[in-house]
């Protein structure tokens, strides 16, 4: 593998870097250093360093990064401007939403269509389509699309996990809260906001216990 | 506190248990083991038996969990029966579509109104209302919002965070990709798809590069 190892942790914070850059108003200054990004996110300054020197060799000592030049620095390390095509399984509330949703274009996902036991094709709109499952495995081959993901009920999850590995499926993002399993050269990234959910409305009851 | 200490972990879980019973099919057997469970998501049987043991009494030797009942009993725990009110900030892309995703109900999550500095009440149809965020500290006060979602660009996430602290908010569910500075009683969530989406990216990336 030639690409530079690099840890989940700096992965994680990669996106924040890119997000403050891309959000400072118009008019700020060219240049960006690595202490004034530190800064600006409540960071260490040694952690922003070393991240930033991963990605880009353009830092200049005491002038810092050309801003637009970082941007796009990071941006190509994190593969924002390769578009990565995917198919979603699931066309319920969640996997409409997503479907729809036109702010993966920003991180490179390009959501081809929706796949669902029901379908609805010409049925949305301007809409992408949502194809009847069955059409799976010849649009995954047809398109080359290595990403898939899924918005399944819980109990269908791994049985449409499975089914995309067998189209050729590299990536796996995992909206059903759930394990999968798979083989080793699959990554499954799991995305859990029922959990996410659980944990606040947690805290809040616990809150208002302590009041009481 | 009164509340059973749980760890994040359990809680995890949770959802997953949860999904899993809601999915089963219409003519399933009344009652589910904790064996059965364990088997059907591939998960260990002590943790499965030990979970459930947490979240409810309801469970008898050899029969098992009246699924309807395990299914209250988790939900309550969870705190879905109670409906937590919500605001969100930022009424960009993302926040239009958490805003109008209807799947939040199954989780006691009600999004009362979006606030932004570009409001848009009265346009949105049938949608929430999209407010200005002068109204914010007004609306948090009279409605008793105990809960924040944040999908502003990074560099105004601190501020309106700040901000929602000082309208009595106690819980952010934070989808900006960058730290929060709260209070000790404050629980901030992060959801950042963007990392998900670069880890997915980057494993896509260093598979094609390996075939090379």
């Amino acid at each position: 593998m030639e690409h530079k190892e690099i840890s989940k942790s700096v992965l994680k914070r990669l996106p924040g870097y890119l997000a403050y850059l891309k959000s400072m108003p118009e008019g700020s200054s060219l240049y960006i250093s690595a202490t004034a990004l530190a800064n600006a996110l409540g960071m260490g300054e040694v952690q922003v360093r070393k991240d930033l020197a991963m990605v880009s060799s353009g830092g200049r000592p005491k002038i810092g990064y050309l801003r637009e030049s970082l941007i796009d620095d990071i941006e190509q390390f994190l593969g924002y401007d390769n578009t990565t095509d995917a198919v979603l399984i699931g066309a319920g509330k969640l996997g409409q939403a997503l479907l729809n949703y036109s702010g993966f274009d920003a991180y490179g996902l390009n959501i081809l269509a929706a796949f669902d036991t029901q379908p609805a094709s010409g049925s949305a709109g301007e809409g992408k389509p949502i194809l009847h499952i069955d059409r799976l495995e010849g649009f995954c081959k047809t398109n080359k699309v290595l990403m898939g993901i899924i918005t399944v009920p819980t109990a269908f999850a791994q049985q449409v996990c499975d089914r995309l590995i067998a189209c050729g499926i590299k990536a796996i993002w995992n909206f059903a809260p759930t394990h999968l399993d798979v083989p080793q050269n699959i990554l499954v990234q799991n995305e859990n906001m029922a959990t996410s959910l659980a944990v606040l409305s947690m805290h809040l009851q616990a809150q208002i216990k302590d009041k009481k």
